[in-house]
């Protein structure tokens, strides 16, 4: 199946049927997230999978009640840097120049000006700019899916500072920004199956510089 | 080509060698971010397609000056609602009713709901989160480009209001976020053809719940 035509199959699932999703293709969603690209590679982000029902049942609450959170078999949450840290930095190139056999004298400038660049800027501004490469990662998983004819539902509607005490996630410097719950919809009780999917028309979208 | 092979398969082209890339494919790569999901199906954002030469030449030194401005055949720049409003939410709408046959009345309720829950939030606020829809987009193009065989490289590096005064954006209510300049890798004149992909290993970029 082509991108385009898992992009058309695939919708909101607003209601799933608790199947479970096999292993192996959770896999592969998890590694298109994980080889998207970001901003000077730093991938400042983490993808929590949730199968645990006790901590499902914990953050449905935090979501709205969205049915979703519970009757996905893995429930995908993206968490973003709560700010780009030197040591965050130097972390992510140290292991870089190891996988390609540098040394840290060749990306020792390139480093400081990264560092440079964040260091002036608040918590909220990183972590704003954190938030946007998570959502590139967001996109990769929710193509693959649609790839794989899994069902996921891209969503904001959760409380982001309870999801993440549920989590624990402020210990690790994450704050939860989009679920991504995985599995297959139940046909008979989501509203949404049937509507034609409606994009705005090409030429409300797109404008040409030619 | 799987996604998986195709997102191994690219990366940030540094050097691009001026072939144009075929409109067929760059309409499919325009078709994947068009495609993609957003916020309540808002599609905050418009993507805009530069092949004029002297626009990309007015857009270089706002972008250091990096090649693939001008060396790539198509360059896409996405660009965010500055804002969410009523008329904005509602010209949605009015769309999609039409495109699925339904009145009205159907969606007002929610339409309301949506305006509440924009307008009393900062500018910049609406504008971040619309700026984050417009990453899944930038996503889906980079995944069709990469599984078209066509180089593309994600970019930040440019001066946002340098390029929407160039653009013409803020008449439109629109903000640059990020750059996607399409086109073929020069081999010989790329620094970053050659070294190795590198990711964060999965045991630092997942976290389980089971």
């Amino acid at each position: 199946m082509s991108l385009l035509d898992a992009l058309r199959w695939r919708y909101a699932t607003k209601k799933m049927n608790g199947k479970v999703v096999p292993q192996e293709k959770v896999d592969q969603i998890l590694e298109a997230a994980r080889l998207a690209p970001t901003a000077s590679g730093l991938q400042p982000y983490q993808v929590i999978v949730v199968t645990n029902p006790d901590v499902k049942q914990s953050l449905l609450p935090h979501a709205n009640n969205q049915s979703q959170v519970i009757d996905s078999s893995h429930l995908l949450i993206f968490a973003a840097w709560d700010n780009y840290t030197a040591e965050r930095i130097k972390g992510v190139f140290e292991h870089s120049n190891k996988e390609r056999g540098l040394s840290s004298d060749g990306t020792a400038a390139f480093e400081q000006m990264l560092i440079n660049l964040y260091a002036p800027k608040t918590a909220e501004e990183n972590f704003q700019h954190a938030a946007r490469q998570a959502y590139i990662g967001f996109g990769m998983a929710i193509a693959q899916a649609a790839l794989l004819q899994v069902d996921a539902t891209p969503m904001e509607g959760f409380n982001g500072p309870e999801v993440d005490k549920v989590l624990n996630l402020k210990a690790k410097g994450l704050k939860s920004v989009a679920f991504l719950p995985l599995g297959y919809r139940d046909e008979n009780g989501d509203w949404l199956v049937n509507l034609k999917k409606v994009r705005r028309p090409a030429e409300d979208f797109f404008i040409e510089f030619k």
